[in-house]
């Protein structure tokens, strides 16, 4: 099962951002990839100020785009995120997925809006302006059952719990860390729910870039489910790839079985 | 809040481990501490074999003198854990806590027990002789409740958003992690942990004995609320101290606010 994480730069315009990708993927070579990846809010600048000027319902040009992207390359594609309105006004930070043909099979609204203010590091609160989604998000492919969550969903565990009773067996996640908690957190966390629930674990971020107001880490990564980094980019744009061996979940699942011990406790969960 | 744990080798009889236990804190000059933790199955070998040979009930030889150690030293005592007979014959995994007085005021029986096969690595089938706890473990101080739970349990999220939701400041980890999964994972999961539950955590493993037919990785560890190690020894015998700033917790948690989201998705957790 091959992967592909777009690092791309963020540009002001959704239009300017979607000739980004395009761009990007055309200088690739090699293999097709079963699985693109985008990195969060890919359309504009990762900015309160931005999201309602640049928000589409779903369908939207955006959608258009992205939609013809996986027929195209024929993969399955995690649309990154973008911000979604929706018909009340209600503004959302959205993963739209799509299968091979372009259909429209699902989407993620992100769920744990990004609300930190770090002491002498990052401020930002998204939930001045966009509205929370409330459910998991799971999708099934001809490689089994994947889920998609949106950046700050990563810091809580029961998702992740949940997801894994649920079946998944890789969890696509467009996410972007900036230079306080990415040099921090990023690594672990990826590394711990690859650990904890035997599963691969994508990450896609924005590439690096010193001049917007929201600065992203980048280090688009892959974890395995032994808890390893299998890939890593650094902070430049460019394209992720790795090829993602799946039997390996069920020889860790076998050779440390997590569920094996948990019936006894069932009385506090 | 000082904090001790104990790095100590393992002998063949508890009277032998207890002598040890004693003679390193005698070697020991500075503060007193407010918390000492010993390692997992410090009074006899690491072995299936020797937990039937070793297993005392409740009130034996061995609460005897941690009781003494916890009222002698004056310190919250986490008594490592020993394998604990009950009076149907069922041996556990079982941590003993004193108060600063020598009582004892709660115990942790081991939850999930550490069966693995790892292909080329670690085999180990605990559950062949010993049965599992089913509760978790909170007891309360001058500094806050305190959580306490024994290795492989460390591998299970659910527990510790139980003990945070219980209001856990610190959890107590004796742990024996081993070759293969000590350098793969043992600072994963304790970072991790910490991160987020936004808590501290403590491991106190036995010093590494390349003798024994379970040779166990050392590194015994504090991990802070930002996922930091705060302290970490390597795999020799010797006592790791570290003073807990507990306002750290508050801070991160006001930094990083996790528990805001939370409401919204009650749906799915």
């Amino acid at each position: 099962m091959r992967i592909l994480a777009l690092q791309k730069k963020t540009w002001e315009s959704p239009r300017d951002n979607m000739e980004a990708v395009k761009r990007l993927l055309a200088g690739r070579q090699g293999e097709a990839p079963d699985f693109i990846l985008l990195p969060e809010i890919f359309t504009c600048p990762y900015d309160n100020a931005a999201f309602p000027v640049y928000a589409q319902e779903e369908g939207g040009e955006v959608c258009v785009f992205l939609s013809d992207l996986a027929r195209e390359t024929g993969a399955w594609l995690i649309g990154g995120s973008v911000p979604e309105r929706d018909r009340e006004g209600r503004i959302y930070n959205t993963s739209y997925i799509y299968d091979r043909q372009g259909a429209l099979i699902g989407k993620h609204r992100k769920i744990h809006l990004f609300d930190i203010d770090v002491e002498g590091g990052q401020y930002f609160c998204e939930s001045d302006v966009l509205s929370p989604g409330t459910r998991p998000t799971v999708f099934d492919t001809e490689f089994g059952r994947m889920g998609v969550c949106i950046c700050f969903d990563i810091r809580f565990p029961d998702l992740f719990i949940r997801m894994r009773q649920e079946g998944v067996r890789a969890v696509f996640v467009p996410a972007a860390f900036n230079m306080t908690t990415g040099p921090a957190h990023w690594e672990t966390l990826f590394r711990s729910r690859a650990l904890d629930q035997q599963i691969f674990m994508i990450g896609c971020s924005p590439a690096r870039d010193e001049s917007a107001s929201y600065i992203a880490y980048g280090h688009s990564i892959v974890t395995d489910p032994w808890g390893r980094v299998l890939a890593e980019l650094d902070h430049r744009e460019g394209i992720l790839e790795a090829d993602l061996d799946l039997d390996l979940i069920d020889r860790v699942r076998r050779q440390i079985p997590l569920e094996k011990g948990l019936p006894v406790r069932k009385e506090f969960s």
